[in-house]
């Protein structure tokens, strides 16, 4: 980027009382940066308040010296090319976060960028988890990699932490792991205990923020970055959390952003479990294992196939009669009778047999499903 | 009742071939067991298949010793009066069995038999819980006898022996603590290490079986009668089960009865967890407390009060302007932009604020929720 270019770009994000909200709304009115500052007061005040006006038309304090770190920042990259500046109006900047209403107007990116964000899914928790929450973290998310996601988290300590891990563990070569998105500045890592895995992140994923270069840690950033982790990421899982925790905040941010949320549940007896309770008491989806959220996330990949709608219900028929017909899934009376042209009466007689043998459960909602043996 | 009328109702359970379905067909055709057994072939099988038909002309074997051997037992009873033969006929038949289709014809019950059967829960569970699995049988037990409801359960080891104590211990005097419902004939105590425990059961509630005095533990007897613990009691606690289990066909009859289906989480590594997160994932009610259980319960014994619908939404303007709207219970945006006259976009600026000093959590579904305090 032209050195001039990213001096719009930063006078956007560093003039006051301009948040992300305005700044979109200033660019969506008149085009890039320079031509919001080529704007009159008259002009600017159609998009935004006479005081915001008033302070665009100003050069923010401190933004010559703001260039010179970034452009600093940028130059000084090892490998060559692993900091970015990334703006809602480059083709890199990530698409999830367009379908939010308050895209950050920048993204400082460290690492390889990709030319097309993979499909991810967040992982976050509690900073003071359980050993038992740090291990579930770590293994999901190593499932996760495996299975090809990305594993987006906050790079905060306990869950957060461990989640990264697991996808450095599990991603193939060359695959993106991970990404951290943080609440600092990037040339402010933070916790410092996790300076390490913020290295070795950069060198399998990347590490991400909407905050100006030397931003410390401050309170209020935390939450807000939340919901770049949840537009990042195709569905959010909550291992360990508390009641008051920012976990919520991101889990209900994706379900805002339209997202599935899923929470492992725990001992009601823990503290770290009653965040994860009180989101599947409001409809969470409960996971047990990585491959529960994978079912979950399979029809973003492509079609979902029905395992018994067409061709298996009749070579089911052949294999095992009824037991065929039942399949692994949760199924109805009705679905049951229109499968195997069993009567009702007979089918329920057949059933509880069944279910007197242990072979088959009887669910709420008047569905029935067949048990694996062993 | 008279030893004649006793003689009918033993001789209907006791054809071959008739079950609890064709008994109640029967006697809803043609009135009380003398009038059943005073029909001709021909009349009988407008109501059952031929076989059973002419089964029912024939005096069943054994009756005459079963009949002296239940009267036998009724006269045993100490203290005189406490065992009950309650038939389909009798008032003090249990409503809740009678809304099912196949309710018993007959009930032997041992205990104080009350003239209106109480407001009941049931618990249910493995036979191997985890030692913190018995430990919440219990405590949830003792509070809902606390709460003045009956406990049910099946009387075997492990959860259900728990709550049967947990709702002895909890129970005012004179209360109906707690009901068993066995799968033995009543002068079969099973399993053998409950006999102190049902002596106290008799003397403080109620053990019932639908079986014939001297039917030995048969496994199939033991999921069916799950049925009948089900229909006593308003909703059904899992409190831990594994994934092929009775009770999860509890849990199913309670869900097909139209009964609420709780569970309780625990850990994903837990195989004593697996049957309630099997229940959770098809819809059971997460509960982390016997208040989560209670609080769903209240419908049923008068009509639910809504802590903001009128006069509260008021004084909580007083009390705390916007908290004090918010309640403690997750409420939508749109509900509290009618409870305050709030702008929508200030009350969203007003919430994003509380989210971010921990007083709000934002929930799944657009839902906000506020945080207590400690």
């Amino acid at each position: 980027m032209e050195r001039e270019e990213l001096a719009g770009w930063l006078r956007l994000t560093l003039t006051p009382g301009i948040g992300d909200r305005a700044a979109r709304q200033l660019l969506a009115a008149f085009g890039l940066p320079p031509a919001v500052f080529g704007q009159t007061a008259a002009a600017l005040q159609q998009v935004v308040p006479p005081s915001q006006a008033q302070a665009l038309l100003a050069e923010p304090e401190g933004l010559a010296r703001q260039v010179e770190t970034v452009a600093d920042w940028l130059r000084a990259a090892e490998p060559a090319g692993s900091r970015h500046v990334v703006t809602l109006a480059d083709p890199a900047y990530p698409p999830g976060l367009l379908n939010i209403a308050d895209p950050p107007v920048l993204l400082y990116v460290q690492g390889a960028l990709p030319a097309i964000w993979p499909p991810a899914l967040a992982i976050v928790g509690s900073r003071n988890p359980t050993p038992q929450g740090l291990l579930n973290a770590r293994e999901f998310a190593r499932s996760f990699a495996q299975a090809g996601l990305t594993v987006v988290s906050g790079l905060a300590l306990g869950i957060d932490g461990a989640a990264h891990e697991g996808a450095l563990d599990g991603a193939a070569p060359g695959a993106l792991a991970t990404i951290a998105v943080v609440g600092t500045g990037l040339d402010r890592v933070y916790p410092r205990q996790h300076l390490a895995l913020a290295h070795r992140i950069v060198e399998h994923g990347l590490v991400v923020s909407e905050y100006p270069l030397g931003t410390p840690p401050l309170a209020p950033n935390f939450p807000k970055r939340n919901r770049i982790i949840s537009a990042l990421s195709q569905g959010t899982l909550v291992v360990e959390a508390a009641l008051k925790s920012g976990s919520l905040i991101t889990a209900g941010q994706a379900a805002e952003q339209g997202k599935d949320v899923f929470a492992i549940p725990g001992s009601i007896h823990s503290p770290q479990s009653r965040g994860c309770h009180a989101l599947l008491k409001q409809g969470a989806k409960l996971v047990e294992s990585a491959q529960d959220v994978l079912e979950e996330m399979r029809p973003l990949e492509g079609p979902r196939r029905d395992a018994h709608a067409d061709s298996d219900g009749e070579s089911a028929m052949r294999e095992d009669g009824l037991l065929g017909a039942l399949g692994f899934d949760p199924v109805s009376l009705d679905a049951l009778v229109a499968r195997t042209g069993i009567a009702p009466a007979d089918l329920q007689a057949k059933l509880l047999e069944f279910e007197l043998r242990g072979d088959v459960a009887r669910l709420p909602g008047g569905l029935f499903q067949r048990i694996a043996a062993g």
